[in-house]
C-alpha cells in the first residue's frame, strides 16, 4: 500500500513538532511537507525550530525546506494537520479543504460548526459522516475535521460509557490542568511556581460545548447539563480533573469501574496503528490516578480514572481522570483521527 | 488588664510553632509553659525544635523549658492551645479539659463530639454555648473547643452569607491543596514535583461533616447536601477550592459578591486583636484569587473569592476560593477563638 | 526639605513596578512621572500594566498618566530611574542625561564606560567621583549612574570585606539563579519545572567583569582572576551562588566569619533610608542560607551568606552567598545609589 | 549459560526496587531472594512494598516471598545487591562476604576500605584486583565492592579522559542535585518548592575522597586538589554539576570535547549488557545539559557533558555535566559492575 502523503501547518511550534513526533516511521503516513509561518519559511526545518520539544526530529525531516502556509505550496498532499493558532486558523484551513485536502486541525476555529466533526475516534467515529455534509453543503472537495480541546478530551471518554449505560443528566468538572496545555513559551514560571492560576480564557465554555457536541449524535448535542471550573497548576504534563456526574438509572461504582474498563471504540476493533489496548484504565491504588505517574499509560492515548467513588449531590458517582493533553488531547488524537478517516475511504 | 497565662501542647513541631508567632506579642495572651513529647522534655525549647519553621523565635520563649505534656506539669495556665496530632490529642485534651483548663484543638479528635463546637468565630460564634454543655453533661472545669480541617475553614466562610442570604441546597467542592496542610516533613518531594496527588486520608470526609456542623446550629448540623473531592498540588501555603452551590432562592452573581463582601462576624465588631478587618475578600480580576498571591490577605485571615460565576447545574453560583491553610486553618483562627471565649467571659 | 521630582522610565514593566514600591513613601523623592513605550502612552498608570507585579499600586501613582520616554514628556524631574531594557537604554539614558537629569539604570548598556559608575553603595561608593568625569568629558549636565548584574551584586557584597582584609586572587563563582532574573514573562514554565537550565545569556561575562570594575577604583578594575558559570533553578527570587576565593593572606574561617559580620559602608554610617543595618548577614545554622527562608533579610537589601569553610583548591576558602537579585540586584540597590547621590550633592 | 543467582538486601526501599527494574529480563541474573528488614520478612514482596517507585514489579519478583537480611536465609546465591542504610550495610555485608556472596553496594559503608573497589567499570575495571587482596587479607570467599557516591558517579567520568590525556591538578565542582539522590521520603516538599538547600550531609567529603581514589590506581588515590560544594534544587532525577578543572598540559576546548566523545572503556569492549554505547555524550547547543532533558541518555548510563570552555582561574577548562543519579549513580552501575565481575570470572 503506498503511503498517503501528509503536511504539517505550523510544523515548526510546539504542536507541529508533537506531528513529527507521531508521525514518525508510521505506517500509513509520509510527512512530504512541513508548513510554517513566513520567518522560517525556506529555512531547513532542522534550523527553523526555535526551540525543540521532542527528542529527536528524524533526520529526512529536518532537512526538508520550510515552505509556506499555502494549498500550492504545499503541493500534492493528501492530509494537513493543523497545528496552527486559532487567529489564523479558520480562514487558512477553509482554503485547505477547498483544495481538496484533508485537514485535521488541533485548532478550535471550526469546532463548532455545524458540519464540522470533533473526533474522538473511540467515542464518535460515527460523526466523520458531516463529511459528507461538508462535501455537499460547502462544495469542498476536501474536509475539515477538528480535535477537542484538550481537557474536553481527557473528560469525554469516561463519560462515554457512562452515558451509553447510565444516562448522564448532570457533570461538574473541576481541572487542574499541565502547563504544557498552554503551548509554548505558554505560562511564565513566575506565575505558576508556587501557584495555582484559577483561571483559564475560555476553557470553561469551550469544555461544556464540545463534551456536549461530541456525545451527541452527528446532528445534535447530548442535552445533559455541565458546569466546568478550569485551574492550571505546576504539572508539565497531563490534565488532571475531578468529574462529578448524575445519571438517570441509579449507578454503583462496581458498574462504572466494569463499563470503563470494558469500553473499546472502533479504533480497537480496527486495530488501527495509534489505538490504545484500553481506553480508559481504571486503577484500584487508593491514590491514583496522577498526572506524572500515569499520563503515559497506552503512550499517552489512553485516559486513566481512579477514586470512583459515589456522589451524593449529584446522584451519580464522582472520579478523578488523568489524560495526556498534548498527546491524547493533542498530536496523538490527530494522528488516530485520520487512521480512522483513512480506513472509513474518507482520504 | 492581667494577661491570661496560656501553654501550647505539642510546641516543637510545626502547627507548635505556628503558635508561638501568633501569640508573640499578644495583648491578651503569655505563653506561660511549651510542652512537648518526651524526647524534648528538659530540653531548652531554643533547642528542642529540630527544624524551624517560623522567621523568628522570641528570645524569652526560647528559654523555656519544654515540659511534658500533662497538666500538672504545664502549671497554673488558662488556656491550653494544642497542637497534637490526633492519634494521642484525644485523651490528652480531656485530662486537661477536667483539671479545669480550656482546650482549643487543631486535632480533629473531639471535632465530631455534640458538646463540642468547631469554631469559627465569624460563623458559628453561638456556638460556644456547647461550652456550658460540656460542663454540665461531662462535669468538666475547662473545656474542648476545636478548630476545623483547614479545607473545610476556608469553605465554610464563603458558604456563610450564601447560606444565611439564599439559603443553600448543595454543594460541590473540589480543592487544589497546599503542602504544608499535610505538615511536616509531611509530602515527599519526590510525590509532589511535577504532579498532583488525588487522595489525602479522611478529608473529604471531614470537610462534609465539619461544614455541615459548623454552619448548622449548637444542636443540629445544617442540612443541605455536600460532596467533596480533595487533590494535593505544589503549592507551600493556601489551600484554593473550586465551589459549586445550588441555592434555595434564585440568585445573581452581583448579590453574592456583596453579601461576601459586606459579611462581617462578632470578632469584627468586637474588634479582636486577630481579627481580619473582612474575613471574605472578593477580588473582580478574571484570575484571581491565586494562593501565592492571596493568602496573606488580612495578615493570612481572610479568605479571597473570585470568579464567581452562576452554575447552571446546581441551580446556583460557582466560584473560586483561597484561604491560609495554617493561619485561618490552623493557628490563627485557633488565637482568635481564644479571643472570642475571653470576651465572652469563657477564660 | 523639599523632596526630589523622580520619574521611572520603563515604569509599566515588572523592574518598573518595583521602581512603584521602593519609592512608595520614600522620605526624600516623590514619584511625578512616568514613561513607557507608545502602546502605554496616555493611559491611565494603573491601566496600562498588564501583570502586577507588587502588591499594591499607590492610588496617587496608579492615576498618573502615562508619558513617553523623553525628556521633554517628563518634564522637571531630578532624577530618572531606567528600567528599560538593554537595547533601547544606552542612547535614551544619554538623551536623559544631556537633558540635565541624573539616570540610575538598571540596563547594562552603560555599566561598562570607563565613567559610568557602577554602584552598590556600601561598596564602592568612591566610583561617585566617576560623574564629575562625565561632565568634564562629556559635557552632560546629568549623569549615568549603573548598577550590576543581579548576580553580581550579591557576589561583590562579600568579596568586599575579603578583598580588603586579605586581598582576593581568584575567585570561582556557580550560580543557582532564580527566574525572577530574567524579568516577565522571562522563563517559560515548560523550560524550568523538574529542571536545571545551564546557560543564561552573557551573564557569565557581565559577572566577571563587573565583579572587577565593582571591586577596583574608579579608574582601574581590581585584578585578581575570575571565573563564573552561571545556572537558572526552579526558585521565584533570590539568586544562591557558591563561591570559591583564593586570598593572598592566608586567611580563617573565624577572621572570614568577622570581617563580613562586621562590614559597614557609607550608607550605615549615614543613615540611609533604604540601608539596611548589615549588608551581610552570616547564619551559622549548617543549612542555610536558603533562598525563600534569607532572600527578604533587611528588607532584601542585605545579603546572606553560610557554610563559610576553608578552600584547598584556591588555598582561601569557600561559601554560599544568597542574594534578592531584584531587591539588592535591582529597584533597592537603585534607590539606595539615589540616596547616597542625594547626599553627597549629585542630585 | 546458567544465570547466576542474585539476591536483593533491602529489596522493599527505593533503591532495592531500582534494582528489581535494573535486573527485569537480565540475560546473565535472575533474582531469586529479595531480603529485607523485619516487618516485611514473610510478606509477599509486591504487599511488601509501602510506596512503589518502579512501573512495573515483574509478576514473579511480585510474588517471592520477602526473607530476613541473612546469608543463610536467601539461600544459595551467587551476588548480592545491597540497597541497605549505611547504618546497617557495614556488618551485615561482611556476613555476605563471609558467607562466600559477593556483594556489591550502593551503601557508604566500605567504600573507603583501602582493599574495597569503588568501581565505575569504564574507568578503573582494574580496581577488581583488590577483591584479590580481600581473599587474601580477609579470608573471605565472597567480597565486597562498592560504588561511589552518586554524584561522585557523575563527575568521575568526564575527569577520567582528562586525567588521562592532559593530567589534573585541581578541581572545583558545584553541584545541584536531584531530591531522589535523598531517597525516599527523602526531602520534604515543604523543604524544596522555591527553595535551594545548600548542604547535604557528609556529601562534599564523600565527593572528594572517592572521586580520588576512584582515578587512582588500587593501591593509591589521585592526587590532585579538589574542592566540592554540594546543593539540592527542585529537580527529580538528574545531578547537574558545574566543573571547574586545571590541567598539567595546555589544554583546548576541542581536545576536550573530543577525548570525551571518544572515551569508552572496557564495558563498551566487551559489549557488556548494561554498558551505554557512549559513556560521556557532549552536547554542542549552548543550552544544554539539562537534567529534565538528558538524564535518560543512553538509559541514564550515560554523563552528559555541555558548555566546554577554557578556565582562566584554574588553568584549564570547566563544563556542566548532568547524569543520572539513581541509574548511573546507583542501581545501573551496580548491574554494570556485576557483568564486569562476572566477564572477568570473579563470580
Amino acid at each position: 500500500m503506498a503511503k498517503l502523503r501528509v503536511t504539517i501547518l505550523g510544523a515548526t511550534g510546539m504542536i507541529g513538532q508533537h506531528f513529527i513526533h507521531h508521525l514518525e516511521n508510521h505506517p500509513w503516513f509520509d510527512v512530504e511537507a512541513v508548513a510554517a509561518s513566513n520567518r522560517s519559511v525556506g529555512m531547513r526545518y532542522g534550523d527553523a525550530m526555535r526551540t525543540v520539544h521532542i527528542e529527536r526530529v528524524p533526520k529526512e525531516i529536518a532537512e526538508l525546506k520550510v515552505c509556506p502556509i499555502d494549498p500550492k505550496a504545499v503541493g500534492d498532499v493528501d492530509v494537513a494537520f493543523s497545528a496552527l493558532p486559532a487567529e489564523v486558523a479558520g480562514k487558512i484551513e477553509e482554503d485547505f479543504a477547498k483544495a481538496g485536502i484533508t485537514v485535521i486541525s488541533t485548532a478550535r476555529s471550526h469546532r463548532m460548526d455545524s458540519d464540522v466533526p470533533i473526533l474522538i475516534p473511540e467515542i464518535n467515529a460515527d460523526h466523520i459522516s458531516l463529511i459528507d455534509e461538508q462535501h455537499k453543503r460547502r462544495g469542498w472537495e476536501g474536509a475539515i475535521v477538528t480535535e477537542p480541546n484538550c481537557t474536553a478530551a481527557a473528560l469525554v471518554m469516561p463519560l462515554k460509557p457512562i452515558h451509553e449505560g447510565f444516562g448522564i443528566e448532570s457533570v461538574i468538572m473541576s481541572s487542574m490542568q499541565a502547563v504544557s496545555g498552554a503551548g509554548y513559551p505558554g505560562v511564565a514560571s513566575l506565575d505558576i511556581i508556587d501557584n495555582v492560576l484559577p483561571f483559564i480564557k475560555d476553557e470553561e465554555e469551550k469544555v461544556e460545548a464540545e463534551t456536549l457536541k461530541i456525545l451527541g449524535n452527528p446532528k445534535r448535542p447530548a442535552e445533559f447539563k455541565i458546569s466546568a471550573s478550569c485551574h492550571r497548576v505546576p504539572v508539565l504534563d497531563g490534565h488532571t480533573e475531578a468529574v462529578f456526574v448524575g445519571t438517570k438509572k441509579a449507578v454503583e461504582v462496581d458498574e462504572v469501574i466494569s463499563v470503563m474498563n470494558e469500553f473499546r471504540g472502533e479504533p480497537q476493533e480496527l486495530k488501527l496503528p495509534s489505538a490504545p489496548e484500553q481506553p480508559i484504565v481504571v486503577r484500584s491504588e487508593s491514590d491514583r490516578p496522577q498526572p506524572r505517574l500515569d499520563r503515559m499509560t497506552g503512550k499517552g492515548m489512553s485516559v486513566v480514572v481512579g477514586r470512583v467513588r459515589k456522589d451524593p449531590v449529584l446522584n451519580g458517582i464522582k472520579f478523578i481522570v488523568v489524560g495526556h493533553n498534548t498527546i491524547r488531547g493533542g498530536a496523538g488524537n490527530s494522528v488516530l483521527s485520520a487512521e480512522l478517516l483513512k480506513i472509513k475511504g474518507y482520504l
